[in-house]
């Protein structure tokens, strides 16, 4: 009971706080990518199709929570701009897997060097230990969020 | 030295962690948008209009990291939907000021109560220690990267 209590009087401030720190990451994630030829959606995409390899359309629209037509969309920019290219799957001719090429690869690496900048300056004054505890806070919430989220 | 160690190998790891959270918050936000006649840039500013009182374009401009221009786009069709308006300052008639109508304030809150229910139910696992130690983290987190997003 004290549990339950104590718990939900914090999420109305923790909802607040993570949503100005989505907002803050959002922000400044868009000012790293002012200097690249990519657009935010198109970052996120990137990333996925990078970090999960060979996603077919339906899959990556599922990770991005963007609908089939504008994840096609999404994917014709990107493949359009050199950064990705469409493979037909090896055991089935149907399925249409994206894959990236050098140059999407090459941004997003640097990209996400420059988040990291960005982050380990934000963290400069967290001890050891605190880094720690907030990335096994992070890992349960997220492993929380995504079995909600796929449900 | 042991101290920067540890902390810099933890970066990356982070920064993944948050990229991700970040995009479940935004899908779960999405989710519960559907249900109301608001965007998910709408919903950030009005959110931001309600919460700071009386911003002028400019200072929203600043608050949700989008242009000038694209920030008056958002504005004028809240004032068309009828969730904001737009009000004289007092003390000086040049500046003008954006408030939330009623309409507006009704939205917001509904969809918050939506989005903490939704993280309540992620936070189900939590100890309250857990919880507290998440948003304690997450506060100072947040005051770094404004101070950083600020300047």
């Amino acid at each position: 009971m004290l549990k339950q209590q104590t718990q939900s009087s914090l999420i109305p401030e923790l909802e607040k706080r993570m949503r100005h720190i989505s907002g803050a990451i959002k922000q400044s994630g868009r000012r790293i990518l002012k200097n690249y030829p990519i657009t935010s959606p198109q970052f996120i995409a990137l990333q996925w199709i990078i970090d999960e390899k060979n996603l077919t359309i339906g899959e990556l629209s599922n990770k991005i929570g963007l609908a089939f037509s504008t994840t096609t969309d999404l994917v014709d920019r990107l493949e359009k701009n050199g950064l990705v290219k469409r493979l037909k799957d090896e055991n089935d001719r149907r399925v249409v897997r994206i894959v990236p090429l050098e140059k999407g690869e090459a941004i997003i690496k640097e990209v996400i060097e420059k988040r990291q900048e960005y982050l380990g300056e934000v963290m400069e004054s967290f001890s050891p230990e605190q880094a720690e505890v907030l990335d096994e806070l992070l890992q349960l919430l997220y492993k929380k969020m995504k079995d909600i989220n796929e449900r």
